[in-house]
């Protein structure tokens, strides 16, 4: 269930039996081969999901995120990272007015994880406020899943590459992972990453997939439960 | 043409012909009987017909702008008014740095109007980039729509009742618009706008709204040609 | 009334019978042929005319307003948009603490528009705060004016053409609005605008000049009383 | 020479054949007995009559400072200090941006004096700007004027008693500077200061005051050179 | 060597055959049994020996970083996020600009992790600097430790147990880590964590600890080169 | 008695007792021959003392001030004026959360007096908070001892020459101060102060500096009774 079907009067309904609300953050960064959207697309499935099953409601996605060092990319759009935290700051203030009081963020970009800083802050500000933070690609599912298939976990490999986040053809075999001289500026990143994954097997089987999603909705599910 | 079909491969090769971008900005608060969303709705489908027409390249939609007026309503998330001027630089900055030149802002919300001072001072920095701004609802084209059918245009009013915008059954007739006695905050305003529309119709004819979209369309295809 | 001419006991006792306040906004930028103080000497003798029907107090005026795309024109000072919106958050803050509690702003320049969402902002939170704006060029009342009289309102021409604003002789005739090409930056409005007038008669016979000010005065009055 | 009588055309003939530029910071808050508006109207004078003698622009005051301690004296409308750094390095890029290369700000408050730390980092970016601070209460030809007439300087007392800062009758005697127990909040500093004023004579003959007034133009004058 | 022991003149002679220089990010907060600057003390600790073998200069500690999570538990002081960001990026941009053209952050505390957004940002501006970021605690090296010895590592546990950071006697056994429901203010923190370790044991045999400290010192030296 | 040889319940069981505090603010910048970290060794050393004597808390030093004009001297790291008072503020809040009352600021550095402005901002909104600050150089005391020995006091000289802040010979005699033209950046300023003293003797009797050690802690022993 998502905002842009619902009228004010619908979410006041909401509100009278219900407190929870679920929040995506992502990137429109560069993903190699795959969507410049993937790291919103992402979480913004597993919401979807977890909402099918839950009725909890899904705020529109931050389309953007904190992505300088891809900058050299295009197609990457990067907010600084203190006008990312205003933002997460803005969007879990207006819920809080509204009486939203369980506030699950799914993540899905690595450079967002500044914004649990700010979010501590407000934790620490509103009492009455729960939150929760879920980056399901940092996830022990996730690992899990890696671990069994004996497949590496990076930025823009196999484990981002769903059917929905595909948008040409992927290449095959297998990308050895580049060295990283340190933290990277824009253009030395580009340098480094050539093609933007960051090593390991463009690709895995579809059953792989479904089983890396299905665990993640499953630490989605346990997490609305806010226990 | 959206950046989520997109990778990164794709825009550079579209740079390497073309320099145009249309950003879409807009709000997510309360609209009445229509969706929470209706401010991104409108210009994304004035983005998306134009980008259809011309093969002009559209950012994902920035889904939240400054609504803190409605923040009475459930529903609403609204970003200050200062995070909304630095999200719109960081958007604008990152576009330049790719090497988009010309770049049409599509604002669907009045709130948003604060933006333009921000970009009025990246203009002035950034001397080759070519800016221009569209609020089709504020346009000569939407206000000869509205006086040739006699319909008095206001936020939540039929004006933004397109099919795409509808949630919910509309109500039937005129409202009166209420006096509004100042600058009001988010408390008063939701007693002095009741159901959150602004006066006049609930709905017009749907030719009425194909020639409105229609209007509003030529607007964002004139503005596309940067003369 | 002005805060020059009192001491803080004065604003003590004032406020033992009153809590209204007028705030002058302006700018301090190009004008064409019209002084650089433009902006500030309009709202100015409005709230100084008010004053001295309703005895309700005037602040000291901000003499500098968002001008940047004005820069090319020497003598144009300008704040950033984020600077403008502090500074009137701050005024209108002291102003609440003190007592003041129906504040009238009269604001002479349009590129502070921006300060409005700052303010509803702190409307939202001051609950016992009423604000109101007043823009006099953008009023009804002086629309009226300008289509009796067929001339067209703009930046600097005739309209803002008061005695106490011209500082040198004035163009004969009327200058063709010229073409702007969408949101520009200092150095290209200048290339556009050439003198500073954004297009119309450079003046007006006094009487037109009186009436507008008399039309716009009525407008405060009638603001003031805060219904 | 100030902005107000003057239209941009003007100040690009100025700059022509001069460089030179007075910024006027002030304060608007209590003063004891005398003006709101004492901590402008000093260094305005200063300005005007400097000006009068070297043909040197006088920008328009900032009207408002940095003065918390003072809110609860009615009238007193402060800036937050981060706000006047702001306002204060807009002032100064306005200018050099123009081609102004020599600034000398006249400070008529004790509160803005951290402006001063942002003025380093501008002149540290700036490297063709030549900035002067003056802060005559401060100066050495102040306290000169205080020591051979054995007066002690003090905020509000005789050293800001011109007869254009006063507004009302003024005590006769001397006051007892209050104990000050730290750094004081706005509560706390108007139990202790009372009528505000922070200890000596309420007023001095009018042969010292036209001779401290001399005295810190001296000094301007010497600025001005920039030497 | 560290720069309190040193003056300008040589700093100016370091740099002219050296370009590296390691800056010490920390904490003063709750570290359960152990010193309130522990996160300081690892990292200074760290530098110095490997200034000590390296001779490469050591910035002075920041002595703070962003703990709002521990802030009811008493002597915790924590820098909101966006002042630590302000923080990083000025001391980055002092070094760079004395010609510092390789720095190492050596980071104590993992709620300064939010830094490394601003660095990349400054990494992407800066094109000829060259950063490395450190955090020993999340290193493969104190990984191998820690399985090595079959301990868990945690916050404030027998991995931070370091001589120079006890200053009192550590309990024996081994906390089983608390339920951790979700992103907690600081009141809630305290609650759950209740003497602030987060599970593990509270001490180590001296062998564990040098051989953690040797193995972290390895990792300095390795990122000292820098390549 | 430092934070640092303390852990949390140290600072609790301290709270049962006593609400006093001392912040030790300081600078790391050019002191001419001296160390670059002068600026927090001497009132770090005050503390101390005064700690010694009244089992008052010493909270750890911030080692960085704002020192821009400095920058072109190697070895100086700076805050900009805004970092800096957004340190201070954290770290007074933090410290009124735990329970400390009267916090006693010990400075060391003249430009870092901005921060007094956030000061009263804190004092105003916190009633119940009292704060003291102590710029030992600036004090009546320290004008004393340099009256009665006829020394000039001023920036990197004699005055600040304590045993602990040497760290090389320091040069004979006495120079004189550079003539100053106004308000330099720092490129200019190490032109105009050379070896980075301001004027004056570079040394001066072990006796003067007891004697000024002396009173200043005399000072600081005063302020910490807050009366």
């Amino acid at each position: 269930m998502h905002l842009d079907e619902l009228n004010w009067f619908d979410v006041e309904t909401y509100l009278r039996s219900e407190d929870r609300l679920m929040i995506v953050l992502g990137a429109c960064e560069q993903h190699g081969y795959l969507s410049l959207l993937t790291d919103v697309k992402i979480p913004l499935a597993l919401a979807d999901a977890a909402s099918e099953l839950t009725g909890v409601l899904v705020a529109p996605p931050l389309n953007f995120g904190s992505s300088s060092y891809f900058l050299a990319y295009p197609g990457t759009f990067s907010l600084r990272v203190s006008t990312l935290l205003d933002v997460v700051e803005d969007l879990v203030r207006s819920a809080h007015r509204h009486g939203f009081r369980r506030i699950l963020i799914l993540n899905g970009h690595g450079g967002n994880d500044a914004a649990r800083g700010r979010l501590f802050e407000i934790a620490t500000e509103l009492s009455d406020l729960r939150l929760a933070w879920y980056a399901w690609w940092q996830s022990h599912s996730a690992e899990q899943v890696a671990l069994k298939y004996e497949l590496k976990p990076s930025h823009a490999s196999w484990m981002e590459a769903f059917p929905f986040t595909r948008v040409s053809d992927l290449p095959e075999g297998v990308k050895t992972p580049p060295h990283v001289p340190g933290l990277m500026g824009a253009s030395e990143a580009r340098q480094v990453y050539g093609d933007g994954m960051f090593g390991g097997a463009y690709k895995a089987d579809p059953v792989v997939m479904d089983e890396l999603f299905a665990a993640a909705l499953e630490d989605v599910l346990t997490l609305l439960r806010f226990e």
